[in-house]
């Protein structure tokens, strides 16, 4: 990478952080170039406005947990174990969501809700995407004979996105990681039901 | 009510559906001055400051909740219709939530998380207060021999509340009650799969 391309990545990962904490409305220009010990102009000469730094930002944020649950699937074999391996993620990874300000899922969905189009389709795009991946999983699983060819798959993957967005919520607002163990708890028993039993 | 209660209470339930719209923190006291038609000084006059009116709004909105749940369990005898009753008013009353601006308690959580205590405060208690109402159902359905004894009323309290407010966000940022409708037939299945089976 050359010298821009480095200051643009490191203006997008700071600012990442800080919009995910403060709320992309709240956040100002002024907030991001303080924090990120930069004029506003340097910023501008990477990003036209504040919106266009804010889809990145959250873009970064996503490839991030995407990241975190490539490598928290890799080891695994069977559907199934990718499937709890996947879910287990964000029991593993919640301190680290806390310390960043919260899923930012969560965080954009409701702050960018009204008010931000651009950023609201995007964190459509990246659940409906999320429901794909988990459905293909699930598709998956019946070809290879794992998963009972009954299950509907369409509801094991809203379950288990609002298990999880529900559990950071939880946990986070009550202060207790113990909601996103038992939200992930209950993913796995979603999970152990759809299982085809080999006894 | 005399006339100064009568102000009093427009005031809250006016601001109860603005904050929920615009956020508490973008919320400001000229946009409820404008909004309400009073002036700044009419608010000041029943309300310290914009936190007090916060917090009074968001029990007003709770309230509102609370009370179409209650209505709902109304018909119901047994604990389990009760439950299956509770999960299904989040899916009646879906669009009117939408209209008044999403689920106050996830809005109130991100919102507030970090930059407001007060209100985080009150969050967290209500968060807390469903668990506990949910926990002493799931107890009461053991007692009256409904509900298997063997079931964690712990887990089922967090995965009913994760799937209610996950449901919300997913079906409301997507803009598609299914998703709302899954995530209660999910509540759905874990009730069943609680209950004593009668054959």
């Amino acid at each position: 990478m050359g010298k821009a391309e480095d200051t643009r990545q490191s203006i997008i990962e700071g600012a990442a952080v800080i919009f995910n904490k403060n709320g992309y409305q709240r956040t100002s220009m002024s907030m991001l170039s303080h924090s990120l010990g930069l004029t506003k102009g340097a910023i501008y000469g990477h990003f036209t406005d504040k919106d266009a730094l804010a889809v990145e930002a959250f873009r970064h944020s996503i490839s991030q947990v995407s990241r975190r649950v490539s490598e928290s699937l890799t080891p695994h074999g069977s559907v199934l174990d990718k499937l709890h391996a996947f879910a287990r993620t964000f029991v593993y990874f919640f301190e680290d969501t806390v310390r960043e300000g919260g899923c930012p899922i969560l965080n954009t969905a409701v702050d960018a809700d009204d008010a931000h189009p651009l950023l609201h389709g995007e964190v459509r795009r990246v659940l409906t995407a999320w429901e794909g991946r988990l459905i293909a999983m699930v598709n998956a699983g019946k070809e290879s004979g794992e998963i009972r060819p009954d299950t509907d798959s369409e509801l094991f993957a809203t379950t288990f996105i609002a298990l999880v967005e529900g559990g950071i919520l939880l946990a986070k607002t009550i202060g207790d990681r113990k909601y996103m163990e038992r939200s992930v708890e209950g993913i796995d028993l979603l999970i152990k039901q759809m299982a085809v039993r080999r006894d």
